[in-house]
């Protein structure tokens, strides 16, 4: 309970990144995390795969806002928010059928239906941490940064090129809604980050487009085995140096305070940025430069 | 020109995958061999990211159909349609402004905008591939399954689960649609496929889902290479073993008559199907089980 600081003020943090990169672990761990430096956290899942909150329940899906909706028209509080590890509570937004509709969709009803219900205030949240795909930026996925509704916004990154892209796309649409009350960026967290040049890319990249890297989260087997398991690594290996790495990243996101418009890179830039970065570590790999050479 | 049987008919191929699980390096390579076939091709890629038909031109990007448009209102065939390797046309529909509007506007507006043009005609081309992005299948994705546009449908997956799980989601989207004159399923590109168990995984996916695997794409330096390049392998290594592969998958693409409804999982019974094989590979990583036990 020692870096609780309550002023009655709930803080909502929106997670982005594209799928596969590691976000719903981030944002797990974090939650998991936040809950042991003493925060009452609500984690809301908004990919329609809805397998955020698996390991802070066990490998367990629970049911969607919109799959409950769609079977009764109206929902309770106790029907869309489940309780998980340490206390966090879990909200899955759910998503279209496939093939039909808008698949924001989920988030633009979670969204609603949590503010309408008073499921924050009622159950004392201090913090929420959307947990957003953040591949195709469309008008649905934009909602919790275009609304205002999450107040700072971090992005999980690799130094792989899509990566890269989805989080300079997601630039694009913070700047957009910047002057009109809409989330600014708290910074990038760079995951799966174990070579040399990976840190120096995602640096790279933070720097040209005005942002700032929170944290350097390694790649490591623990996650894996942790996941595997159904959990996150602050409850599987809470001693772990990986459990440290999150704690001290939910640390950092509790008490971050000051949020930017970031400066995304026209795209033509950003193809420029990328093919010479391919350029660099084509020459690393051919041994015509020393990798220190090359970052 | 063996393999050339022209009866008047334009044939519609649209390839589905996740985003990075190489489906434009397939569609590329399977335009490309296309052409070594005789047949004129054109690929038109549907991804937001706008970089389908890179690798068939040098690795340069060529300007939208949603930007063009957007800048002047009305288009030519002349400005959204470029010529690349070995003549293939290439085309690429755009995406919207980030956090603004449909992810999937590009198609719905290509799509129009191509039969309005009459560019398929004019051109005599033989087959269109169709590249699109198969993460989220919102109502705009769905658009070539739909309204019917492609014929036959493919999709490249990996055994990761994250590729299946899009795979899964495509087939539900064309079960939806294939009682009202929406294209069937060809089939599946099982991509990356190296260790023994990533052929069983996608194997038995294909068996349990009534769909069958066209063919096995081995994880290649070559490819990686060729693309580093800007090009193809059928390009940049046209006697290689994997442009090989690509050419007869394109032989197996262009003979391919009889498409079929896909029997998706429900969703609970491909989590149960993931976990099973989570185990099974789990138990060999553990030594447990030898790996051929597990396959």
């Amino acid at each position: 309970m020692v870096n609780k600081k309550k002023n009655g003020e709930i803080k909502q943090i929106a997670i982005y990144g594209k799928g596969g990169i590691g976000k719903s672990t981030t944002s797990s761990n974090i939650s998991a995390a936040l809950t042991k430096l003493g925060y009452k956290v609500m984690q809301v899942g908004c990919d329609p795969k809805s397998d955020s909150t698996n390991t802070l329940r066990d490998g367990r899906y629970i049911p969607t806002v919109l799959d409950t909706l769609r079977g009764k028209g109206k929902v309770t509080a106790g029907e869309i928010v489940f309780k998980g590890f340490n206390g966090v509570y879990c909200v899955e937004a759910g998503g279209p059928a496939p093939g039909v509709g808008c698949a924001g969709r989920g988030i633009i009803t979670a969204v609603e239906q949590l503010k309408q219900l008073r499921v924050f205030e009622d159950l004392g949240i201090d913090m929420v941490i959307y947990d957003v795909l953040g591949d195709v930026v469309c008008g649905g996925f934009a909602v919790p940064i275009r609304e205002g509704i999450a107040r700072h916004v971090f992005t999980v990154t690799s130094s792989d090129f899509m990566a890269i892209y989805a989080a300079n796309n997601l630039f694009a649409g913070i700047q957009k809604y910047s002057s009109s009350g809409g989330a600014l960026l708290g910074g990038v967290i760079a995951n799966s980050i174990n070579a040399p040049y990976s840190r120096s890319i995602v640096n790279d990249f933070a720097k040209r487009t005005a942002t700032r890297v929170v944290e350097y989260i390694p790649r490591s087997v623990s996650v894996t085995q942790a996941e595997l398991q159904g959990k996150t690594v602050i409850e599987a290996s809470p001693d772990s140096e990986q459990a440290g790495v999150y704690l001290k990243l939910a640390e950092k996101v509790a008490n971050h305070a000051e949020s930017r418009t970031p400066s995304p890179l026209p795209i033509e830039e950003l193809h420029q940025w990328a093919a010479g970065w391919a350029a660099e570590l084509l020459k690393v790999q051919t041994g015509q430069v020393g990798i220190s050479d090359a970052i």
